[in-house]
């Protein structure tokens, strides 16, 4: 049992630092059943989560599965302030209203993945605003400017001349020491995370915490690309609230290798389920295309419902195969109005008139995709695409 | 009038930024009897003054002539904060009773020197306690990494890979949001205080104080030696609590270059009395060692009173005119008691003992420094300095 939660804890980790102290945690779990901490980090400045978001999320769903409280933490420190520097672009500052609003958004998407009775939302600002000057000061001995410098973002701007704002240095001291103020037994986050992570065991250690925090990283998800991070402003990316047809389309749009990454990070499904996947791919059993609906189905499932997932699926068939049209279609013309069944003779599409009328009659012609009921029908001037069966196409424009 | 006062402030000085701000101070002044105030800060954590402390303040009392009030910027709030890196062994966390008692006989010093009535004693832990975390960040963005490691001794201590911790880089700041907070329109310190100066120009423009304050900076005070700084630990000082004995004598003790040095930053004569004093010493009309005691009075006095200064002169006359004694003393020696006239005779202090009968009973023999009142005394086994009037001198050894 506990090996299964390593496996599936390690899943598709990018770095763990203190496997040891993870172990421990699950091991008193599982013999004792003591609860333990995870904490995530979460920015309330963004309310539009996307799926690279989840990926944290999904992990923290796997430790709730095995005796994690999760510490859902919300930054809301830092969202109020602003950069009086005007360096940062990227630094808007929110009204309480506007954070309130995000993070409620925030939450109510992310308890889709989590189990809110096994989470705890806490906020920042409590902990940090209480620390006062003194406590920012004392906070700040704790760090060498040297230290600081070796972050890999802060050494290559300081090598490049890229003006950092004191202050920068001091956002990953804060979020370390939002890890002092919770006890945090775990703390996981994305690789861009890593020196903010360790600061949290640093300043444990600093503070006399008795145990300093395993750290978990996961991989930042590639967007539909399957090249670059998903992102909102790359437009490579499914939003949470994307909806279900967009969603579902979306996932079904991405490659196989994507496919596996994506059932790897974002699935529900255990790692033998997925094994067996790979295995029906790999033997013939099972169509890849199949296994992407299943993907398709369980994503869209989650953040809307069984039934629109569904729905998705139908409409993506029904648009999917209604879009099945040749791009190579011949193309004819005829002066004043025409009847359906002579256009269809004229277009090569039907050997006779009586033919065509007997296609209309049963259902078997189509006009701009839409079946035609009316054997009279006239066409009169403009552009149509005309179809009889499932393969046979022409368009036919009327002067 | 204006002329005068700008002569008075520029004496001495090291360097002054924004002399032009200064003029127009002044000439406000002058005009239209309108205040203004000049900013010092005051660390509480050493309450002993010296007299290289009190070059700030005879410049504030300067500016106090001429219509400045004194901002007394107590610096309490760093006070009371810990280094919890332990690595700075200088900084002691004291206790708000340490800290009550040491402004205490700070300011009753600071005030032999400055005009209470034009002095605002400030505390700066009101407002950097106000500040807060938020305001602490805030306060932060205002300043790169880069021109924080333009000052000296960081990039110093950068180099040479010596830790500099974080909290260091706050204080420049902290010293400068004490100017936005005062307002100040001159703030006054050491050379060695330059970046922390300038920090304030630069603090009260970031925060939209209308006009940046001038900055004067003081010289370091050389101690004893004439060379190296005066300070606590070289042993070079004069203490603001020395006895006035001991002040009196230490400063008759420099040099005279050092006391043309002490008269410029000490002394509360005019520009012009002082030069009367140069012309006076080298057209031969004064002494050195008459303005020297004149200087050695005046200090005295601040720090005492005119009487004490006055004993404090009488005393070190009587014991210097006492230690004028030759370094090349012949010595004798001889074998058991012997008559101090004829020990007089064989140290070929007197030609005969008839002759020094007659010196003793006039009281021009002295023994040990003191005179001789008893013509038949026999000297013992021992050393004996004997002297025969103010220059004949011999050392005897009776075995």
């Amino acid at each position: 049992m506990i090996e299964e939660a390593l496996l599936e804890i390690n899943r598709g980790t990018a770095e763990i630092i203190d496997i040891e102290r993870i172990e421990k945690l699950l091991k008193a779990y599982f013999d004792e059943g003591k609860n333990y901490t995870v904490k995530a980090g979460f920015d309330p400045t963004a309310p539009d989560l996307h799926l690279g978001h989840t990926v944290l999320l999904q992990k923290l769903a796997t430790f709730q599965k095995f005796g994690a409280r999760v510490q859902f933490l919300i930054g809301d420190f830092t969202a109020t302030i602003g950069d009086p520097t005007g360096k940062s672009a990227t630094r808007k500052v929110l009204t309480p209203q506007d954070i309130a609003k995000n993070i409620e958004s925030y939450t109510s998407q992310a308890f889709k993945i989590l189990d809110e009775s096994k989470t705890d939302i806490v906020y920042n600002k409590e902990w940090l605003d209480a620390l006062g000057s003194v406590g920012m000061l004392q906070l700040a001995s704790n760090l060498t400017v040297a230290r600081m410098l070796e972050r890999d973002d802060f050494s290559k701007r300081y090598a490049s001349q890229t003006p950092i704002a004191l202050s920068e240095f001091m956002y990953p001291l804060l979020q370390g020491y939002d890890s002092v103020h919770l006890k945090s037994d775990i703390e996981i986050g994305g690789t861009d995370q890593k020196f903010n992570l360790l600061m949290g065991r640093q300043l444990q250690k600093s503070y006399e915490i008795k145990k300093q925090q395993a750290v978990l990283m996961m991989p930042i998800l590639e967007g539909l690309d399957g090249v670059q991070k998903m992102s909102k402003s790359l437009g490579n990316y499914i939003g949470v609230t994307d909806a279900p047809n967009d969603m579902f389309g979306k996932i079904l749009s991405i490659s196989d290798d994507l496919m596996w990454r994506f059932y790897e990070l974002l699935s529900s499904k255990t790692l033998n389920e997925i094994a067996d996947l790979k295995t029906g791919v790999s033997d013939g059993s099972l169509h890849p295309k199949s296994v992407k609906e299943a993907l398709a189905l369980e994503i869209t499932t989650r953040f809307h419902s069984e039934d629109a997932a569904n729905n998705a699926k139908s409409e993506f068939d029904k648009v999917h195969s209604k879009s099945q049209i040749p791009t190579d279609i011949p193309e004819f013309s005829c002066e004043g109005e025409v009847w359906i069944a002579k256009a269809l003779l004229d277009c090569a599409l039907e050997p006779s008139t009586s033919q065509a009328r007997r296609d209309i009659k049963q259902g078997g012609v189509k006009i701009n995709q839409e079946k035609v009921a009316d054997e009279k029908l006239v066409l009169t001037t403009g552009e149509y695409l005309l179809q009889v069966g499932k393969r046979k196409f022409a368009k036919l424009k009327v002067n």
